[in-house]
């Protein structure tokens, strides 16, 4: 790796989309294996990418990937602390997934380093879907340095 | 849209600012349209644009700006979640909104392709006022591929 | 600075690290100062910055820094919403920390201005430890327009 700013590889990919099929109404899904094929297939080696889920009841978070429980825990909680509530007016009555999708935010930007995801040990990065069973689709822009 | 990264736009536009005057402690205002003129006035067409408040009682998030009850749906349970607490210790009194603007986030990064913001057909991008009225400021810094 | 993209400064830095030693189970470190030097070091004047921290159980925010108490406040009140629970199934018993670093985030991107952090005046950048006494590393890309 270059000691200073090469600018060589300068450049964003075109953006790349992958869909995630979830079949429960809550589900958290393991996508780190298709970030890190978009990441692969950009040519990019050293930059960012930024995660995108076009939709408003399902999120992107980054959190431990080896324990499926973990997964349940974060999403156990947010299941037992954002109820369906009577204050709730939005009427299609998924209100509490709009809730969860901006506590845990739509979107990720990681960091791309020698062509690969910066990731810690445990980490990996998941689609939580929060109004399903639907079709998500996430976008991939990887930005090089 | 070139199949490999290009370089041709490679570059930072200059930071823009915009200015979110509002009237209420809380109050959620969309700002999608002020952001999409930034994209626009930058001149990058494939990128990303990183949006940021300078504060530290206001957020930014993205979720569905078509029924305004959303947005008053997810500030709804922010307030009864997060209600002003004997436990807090900070003496300005308004630490519930340090925690909702911890939970949001102050920034967002966002996806530019073709020189439009790259958003779901129900996403909107907003300011989340939590201790208004004031006056804040949106920072957007778009970086061409 | 320019009117236009120049691409003059086009290009990532390499990545850097620094580490945080925690020393209680809780507590939010104010790491300003050290992403303002990895900025610095990088020498990239006009783009943005990368922050990301390797852990699942440590995240990173920004919020005031200027009164301590708001740290505390922000803390305390996820200590006293994310307490341990008998529905966690995570074996480590530390899923109270899992599910309060994925509502603050694990990474945080900001803009960097005229060779500085762009930040509000009371903004600070936390690491925000929720299983410590541990080391913690804190990833660092700077892309120059």
């Amino acid at each position: 790796m270059a000691e200073t700013p090469s600018g060589k590889e300068a450049g964003a990919a075109p953006v790349s989309r992958f869909e995630v099929r979830t079949s429960r109404r809550e589900e958290w899904v393991d996508v780190t294996e298709d970030v890190a094929g978009a990441v692969t297939a950009s040519g990019i080696v050293d930059g960012l990418v930024v995660l995108w889920s076009l939709h408003t009841t399902a999120a992107l978070t980054v959190n431990e990937a080896a324990d499926p429980d973990v997964a349940r825990d974060v999403s156990g909680w947010l299941a037992r602390n954002v109820p369906d509530d009577p204050a709730f007016r939005h009427a299609e009555g998924n209100s509490d997934a709009h809730v969860k999708t901006s506590l845990m935010g739509p979107g990720v930007t990681l960091i791309v380093e020698g062509g690969r995801l910066l990731l810690g040990r445990w980490q990996g990065v998941f689609l939580c879907e929060f109004d399903g069973p639907r079709t998500r689709t996430v976008c991939v822009r990887v930005v090089g340095g």
